[in-house]
């Protein structure tokens, strides 16, 4: 059975969702469509990177489309992304597939689609995840070849994202708010591992951004409304309050800064 | 395989949406389901039916059920209308179907089927999604006869609904709010070609309500910030902010005039 | 074809339920996904308990995964129930699963499957959804042997959930607030049946917590903006504003007294 994953930005209060699946469903009537989330941010192409790179892990094989698309209309090209092992990445290129493709063992082919043969007719100006992503995604899945899918592009010149990286300073860890889940948890650019380069154990008290918290396998090991650090299921370092908000706790925004360091 | 398609005022915070799937499942198991949106703004059969209208030029044939439906429970008829060409229609008769019904051609055959035998017992008073719309689309769906869903009704003595209308006043055209997405962008009920009648030109600056506007093909064709008036995805004008809300923007409210003139 | 239902409070604006369907997905390529609802106020067992039991009623049979989670990766089990007529519950033993399980004829066999061999490896602290009970359901929903999936438990020994109940007192009804639906109607733990011992009838006037309300069969039986009383389309007493919010207008929250009452 044919796979399309599909995550965008366009929320689920319009029909925007919707009439891209009937889209795929008259294509590819056969096709099993998992909708891997809508409630990207608005135009935060960044955050839509980070979230398709670690939902990918565990999705079926198939064909993924991806739309934040501030530039929907511009120069932007319109890409479909062949990735070692043959998953295929659909969406703009404006980086939101590159975080992706990279974890997919990078992109052997890439195609602009912008013209595809396998688009629908007339391509309105404001709204390619109709006319362009969700058709011809659905049309590689139910086995369209690919060369005819649209013009070979070189794979080095593909938009990329330069995401941050935590770096260690003084005996403390500065790490960045890469993104930031509906309960106010905040994953940050660091995974465990950064610690050791650190002066942090585990086991000691430490602060986070100069307030105290614990680092804790899950939120149960702390009491309600305390600072936890821990692994989060994606493998990233998370900042959480037990049965609260760490975002509005720390008053953090995308990017900011967090400091880990030992409790003087 | 059978296509059910859904679109209402539901809301996904409960599970209004979740039992009717349940009840389309039971009945129709293989049937392919699309959930339009479920997020037309509470009884507003108005947005409802212009979403519908819109969205099913996009949906595979099948059995389209939509549900806004302030008079549930009340005198209001439950309706199932088949259309030329063979599109069956499933909601409250209110005038939510009506602009469906129209762009599909027109109906041929209309029934009430507030008392099909084809429904759930016992019908609850303010769930008839569940217990009249959902079971009946669902066995229609599945080739159960049109004869014995319902009882025969005259087209004719279907509720219509009333839209706005644009119109040509003193060089400029006056239209009005027909629906708003969720980006803040304004779908007006002119399209392009109304432009045609009045003294407006793509290529000269005009005004929206009094404010500078451009008239451009998409969002990157003007600065942020910068109002945009452009024709939609779905063909209509629509007033737009490059990267913000029209309807912010323009203080608008379903229904308004906005008019659109030549800057002096 | 095999069915898996799935119920949360992850709401949509985040991968988590996207992630799940995918791990269903996976294992179960020919299963129907049925969502619930996601929309289960964060952490919320009670309101997860009360809705996941009245909407089960309506869904095929099959594996019915239902996460409200507050314990997640402490002491709580993770559990698999088989109900009399063999429906299949799967989420944590907080109570959440315990008043559909009772609605369902009682739990013939339990199982603590957080160890189960049908889970993904390695298991989060944090997302117990994705990596035990959607992959232990899409198994046993596949045909894996009941026996594989976990250790088995004393069904006597799974946590139970109170829920209110109402009392006649003095010729009123004692009841209280059990949901809550988007609308701003409140659900009642009384059924209709609970009038009958109080000096109620529903051809009388009545008053709600001191306000004028109607018994009536539907909200357009009674004016815009007044109280209605009525029997819900779940089969509960449910106080509502034809056209506002009961909630609002009354000022209640969850487990609140609400009076019902002749009106003097």
């Amino acid at each position: 059975m044919p796979v399309v994953t599909f995550l965008s930005d366009y929320g689920l209060s319009d029909d925007f969702v919707g009439v891209c699946h009937g889209v795929i469903a008259r294509i590819a009537p056969q096709a099993r469509l998992i909708d891997i989330t809508h409630g990207i941010p608005r135009q935060d192409v960044r955050t839509g990177a980070v979230v398709l790179r670690r939902a990918l892990e565990f999705m079926p094989a198939g064909v993924h489309v991806a739309v934040v698309d501030p530039g929907v209309g511009g120069e932007r090209r319109a890409v479909a992304l062949r990735c070692e092992g043959g998953e295929i990445l659909v969406g703009p290129d404006n980086g939101l597939l590159a975080p992706a493709a990279e974890r997919l063992g990078g992109v052997t082919d890439a195609l602009d689609i912008g013209r595809s043969p396998l688009r629908l007719e007339p391509v309105s100006r404001t709204f390619h995840g109709r006319d362009i992503f969700a058709p011809v995604a659905a049309r590689l899945a139910t086995g369209s070849p690919w060369s005819e899918a649209g013009d070979t592009v070189d794979p080095g010149m593909l938009v990329t994202l330069d995401l941050p990286r935590p770096r260690v300073a003084q005996g403390a860890v500065v790490a960045h708010v890469l993104t930031v889940d509906g309960y106010g948890n905040v994953a940050l650019d660091a995974v465990p591992a950064d610690l050791d380069g650190s002066g942090l154990t585990p086991a000691d008290p430490l602060s986070v951004n100069g307030r105290s918290a614990r680092y804790a396998r899950a939120f149960d090991d702390v009491d309600e409304g305390e600072l936890v650090l821990y692994e989060d299921a994606f493998g990233a370092l998370c900042v959480a309050v037990n049965r609260g908000s760490a975002l509005a706790t720390l008053g953090l925004h995308m990017d900011d800064e967090v400091v880990l360091a030992p409790m003087p």
